[in-house]
């Protein structure tokens, strides 16, 4: 691989297709003078950073291929820190891919997906953690995911990890220069210091390692399964739930995302619904899920609504089944379904019972209360602290290996080996906390982060 | 319809979807102050026009919803002529939603389709036909079209036309000057003069209409019939030019347009193929083409590729079905397919026939020589004479009207009739022209034009 900074790299930053406008990115080092060739106005190598320019791009034969306005970036204040342009031109595809045909004849690359970023971060803009925060936030699908992502690019666990990571690895050099003086009994490093140090440090490890189920839920939708006996209304309520956001979310025009016919966004979070239908039935659920609470059982579902049918249940069955729904582990909620049409003995003892809330989902009533009760259930409360939460598989996994090596350190200091096998031991952790900031990578690791992220990004 | 120039709109102006960066714009008076109540960062009010600044979109709630470059355009050095921002922001639907709501809570209205165009043209930006060749720019899919759209956008025949109005209106108010004089034989203008600027417009006229049929082959594409018996190869000809064309337009990522099956580039030029298989078979469409070629016909067929089968047919049949072939006014090209398996004797005869194109089109062997043939008998260079090209058939029409206005009054001066019809009539073309540039429009034409743009542009 050349060293990336040397090549100038060009790619279509905004989405491919017919529109009003489109944004074709450059940079590095040939930027203005690929640019002062194919643009016709000012010299672009001369004007001040952050400017716009008005002009258009010329092609070999002096034809015009567009109008267009470049946005000027010098660097180091751009996005990737070296000199970027921006064109603005038609969101014509057959324009787009002159100019792009245009700007690699005159000796610009095609950018690999996440190049621009990845050259941010090689130039020093931000850490890993933060750069891999860009693509979770350009994929973020609700409030909650991308106040996460947000948080971390602007810094998030970066600034923490890398200054408890300065403190270890002075430490570490204080007891590496312990090992040049041998035999000798002499202590640079006061154990005691560092043990203190390694605590505070498990500290903040462990709290982000906790909160990666809360992450995980944040990305990937809260997994909440409607269970109930066939016919109790379970297709109906999913539908009734999707129905109203699909509304939402088409309220604006050209925003509209590829709809995703089982989530639900309510109150920041997403919902998604685990179909029912495709496991085995009602109370059989139940039984398979009290089981064994396995951490797998728990992705799937973090939440159960579970629907009595009032119009053709019995007080008996009911009962029996809520029984059943008590020795979960998981949060349940029992709901009395079709109240428009329930025996009225059925209905009148439901609605003398603390625990059941009443709805009719074909008629969309007390849907509210519904959502209100789900939130509550989740305790959407805990998603919105403040704190940084992990959403990263790949940071939780450095986070796991860190803990690991610093409990590896202190079983050390306990058993009070020598000094090597404690250095040792510290390095450890000192790499896999580089592994997370992107102190310590490796070509491989950073291709295959950079290669999830979007072309021209 | 509230005035539109007090208004300050907004809309996404690239295609929705999740991608590296998206630019939302605002056009309007208050854009500024509405800016600076959402943007942190520097005032908008105040930098200079053409800079761009970046900071963080902040909610009312004061969270940030994402860090973003601003780009400040100041009235009237803008695409509208207006005040207008515009918002590089995270390519994230869910981003893109949460700015523009933010920008619609505080005072922006959602822009209709074409409305950032429609202020550019009531703000004298450029004319009608100019803004209609916006939309036409960012749909053209070949460079003839291309070229021909960004033309008519620089000015294209909108000055040429504007100029010949104004001397008409010179006329125009010269007669009706005579008319206050009423009974007094006075002749303010020349009726020679007239006369000869009559003549000076329907030659420009004349000329914009007979450039309309080239001009629909550039926008629509040059329909190019593939014929011959079943069995001829029809279908593995046109897979041959479709997949190879296929495989250019994939080369640049992200640039791939939807394909159409059946439309192949050549030259700049777009043919569109017509699927002989759905008409009826063979000679019969030799003879139904032959029967009457009315206008209609001449737009589904402006060239034939009849294909003999040199594997199959006799020198008889080819030589009876190329004798039908001559009674066409549609240019034909013959072409002997299958020269690979084809009879020694029949292949031999046909490769001393000066008007025989042979290639074997399952091995793709020959298939350049029938490209460059097919480019040479629509008369490629026709398209490429740099005289403006009318393709837009509401000019057309526009034209039309023109010249049936202007005859009327070549008509009115050889039968001298009385100087209020004369003027009547000059008015007449008047109209017409000034509808063309849009200096006379009315609301319904301009929703009617602009309804069709794309929103954002």
């Amino acid at each position: 691989m050349p060293d990336p900074i040397e090549n100038t790299i060009v790619a279509l930053s905004t989405v491919p297709g017919v529109s009003a406008i489109a944004v074709i990115r450059l940079s590095g080092p040939d930027t203005f003078p690929i640019m002062d060739r194919v643009f016709k106005g000012k010299k672009l190598g001369t004007v001040p950073s952050h400017t716009l320019h008005f002009g258009t791009i010329i092609n070999a034969e002096g034809a015009v291929i567009d109008e267009v306005v470049v946005g000027v970036f010098r660097s180091p204040q751009s996005y990737t820190r070296e000199d970027m342009a921006e064109i603005s031109c038609h969101g014509s595809p057959f324009i787009i891919k002159e100019i792009i045909k245009l700007l690699l004849n005159q000796g610009a690359h095609l950018a690999r997906p996440g190049e621009f970023t990845q050259r941010a971060f090689m130039n020093g803009r931000f850490d890993l953690a933060q750069a891999e925060a860009v693509a979770d936030l350009i994929h973020s699908e609700n409030e909650t995911a991308h106040k996460t992502a947000l948080d971390q690019m602007r810094g998030g666990f970066s600034s923490e990890i890398a200054k408890l990571r300065e403190s270890l690895i002075h430490f570490a050099s204080m007891i590496e220069l312990e090992l040049d003086f041998g035999e000798e009994d002499v202590e640079f490093a006061s154990r005691d210091d560092l043990r203190a140090l390694i605590d505070k440090i498990l500290l903040v490890v462990n709290r982000l390692l906790e909160s990666f189920d809360l992450g995980n839920a944040i990305k990937n939708g809260i997994s909440t399964v409607i269970a109930g006996k066939p016919n109790a209304g379970k297709s109906t309520l999913m539908n009734a739930l999707v129905q109203e956001e699909k509304a939402i979310v088409s309220e604006i025009p050209g925003t509209t995302r590829d709809f995703i016919e089982d989530e639900v966004t309510l109150g920041g979070l997403t919902f998604r619904f685990v179909d029912t239908a495709g496991l085995r039935e009602s109370t059989d659920i139940i039984e398979t899920m009290g089981v064994s609470r396995t951490r797998e059982k728990m992705k799937t579902a973090a939440v159960i609504i579970y629907l009595f049918d009032l119009s053709q249940d019995t007080r008996e069955d009911i009962e029996q089944e809520s029984a059943k729904l008590q020795d979960l582990s998981i949060p349940v909620i029992k709901v009395g379904n079709k109240v428009d049409i329930a025996k009225p003995d059925l209905l009148e003892w439901a609605g003398q019972q603390p625990d059941y809330l009443l709805i009719a989902a074909g008629k969309n009533e007390n849907l509210d209360q519904l959502k209100e009760e789900l939130l509550r259930t989740v305790s959407a409360e805990k998603f919105k602290t403040g704190n940084t939460i992990v959403t990263n598989m790949r940071h939780y996994e450095g986070l796991s290996n860190t803990r690991t090596a610093l409990l590896n350190v202190i079983k050390g200091l306990d058993e009070t080996i020598t000094n090597d096998f404690l250095a040792m031991e510290i390095r450890q952790a000192l790499h896999h906390l580089g592994t997370l900031t992107g102190q310590i990578t490796t070509d491989d690791l950073l291709q295959n982060i950079f290669s999830k992220f979007c072309i021209g990004k």
